[in-house]
């Protein structure tokens, strides 16, 4: 389905539509215009059609979309049907709140296997996995194959660890860490939580 | 400093500035030019300038920023030296991770109380703040004025919760609840985590 390349932007509102829609869905909203849809993702109607054109356009004009429709449409697009195997690398209560967080699983991403440093940490459980030494990753990784690294360690040895990751044949890191890393051969999501403290900030001494 | 309207998408990029110039710093970099930050920021040259023209423009072409100038000017339009005071709301792991993230003390932001409903977690401490129980949060908010609310709780009940901040006086919300709230008298952030795993799950499916 996939032929053009996707600009970034687009991939960007990717997840937007699909989290909408999964609230519209929830509201027992089955059908929307793009109008509505616009209106609600604050996009123009006609940059909709756009985004969607790209994957082939679904729906169609004055009649709307089908929510179902898209929703599962944009859901394989972004492949959350296919099931994706993670491991939790940090299993302090950053990693805790995400490994517990429910929608992860119900979006197709499974956590295999959980890594920490501290004696503290190692051999308690995060949900039904057994936390284990990060001596352990490499033969794990090698043995199960995860496709994500969620990475919720302290800013010390960050590079360091993502670089391990990327040695051990980690596809993709979903970086928590507060330290940007780049890499040629994994795909990096860094995750900066501060930013948008720091964006209330601004806006409630200049709004 | 602060005369024209900024756009959303120039302030978006204020915290990434001020973000990138700390690692600078650290890494005693104490001068850079607009190429250089360019590449960094991944934006370009000219569009830098122009971000900074709305602030007033700092720096010289040609010999470039000085980085301990820029960081304390951005820092200045963030607000992050007039110190804000926040409380959270739900005390679970993801709150417990943010509240300990050290770098928020750093940039100015106050944790002055903290609120749950669970009988398990009330009278717990975070740092060296003792949890509340939520029905103590009215009162709480309506002696100390606390500047921004961040919210943790769990899906449910988030519209109730967050309405009610909203009533009591709270000026600015970051919610992590999963469920966008939309307000017009408080800022809100509303942060999504699943977007950017989601992004990971389409650039491996697609790239």
């Amino acid at each position: 389905m996939n032929v053009k390349k996707v600009p970034e932007v687009v991939v960007k509102r990717l997840p937007r539509y699909y989290r909408y829609l999964d609230d519209l869905l929830k509201n027992k909203v089955y059908r929307i215009s793009s109008a509505e849809l616009s209106k609600k993702m604050n996009v123009t109607a006609s940059q909709i059609r756009q985004d969607f054109n790209y994957f082939g356009g679904f729906g169609q004009q004055g009649f709307g979309y089908s929510v179902q429709m898209l929703h599962s449409e944009i859901g394989e697009i972004l492949g959350l049907n296919k099931g994706l195997k993670t491991i939790l690398v940090g299993a302090g209560n950053l990693g805790k709140a995400i490994a517990n967080h429910a929608k992860f699983e119900k979006r197709g991403f499974h956590m295999i296997g959980a890594f920490d440093v501290s004696p503290e940490i190692v051999g308690k459980k995060i949900k039904d996995i057994t936390i284990m030494d990060y001596s352990q990753m490499e033969a794990f990784v090698k043995e199960h194959n995860p496709d994500i690294a969620i990475l919720t360690v302290s800013q010390k040895n960050v590079k360091d660890v993502a670089k391990h990751l990327e040695d051990i044949g980690i596809k993709a890191l979903w970086n928590f860490s507060y330290t940007e890393f780049e890499s040629d051969k994994m795909i990096v999501e860094n995750v900066h939580l501060s930013d948008s403290i720091m964006m209330l900030s601004y806006k409630l001494h200049n709004e």
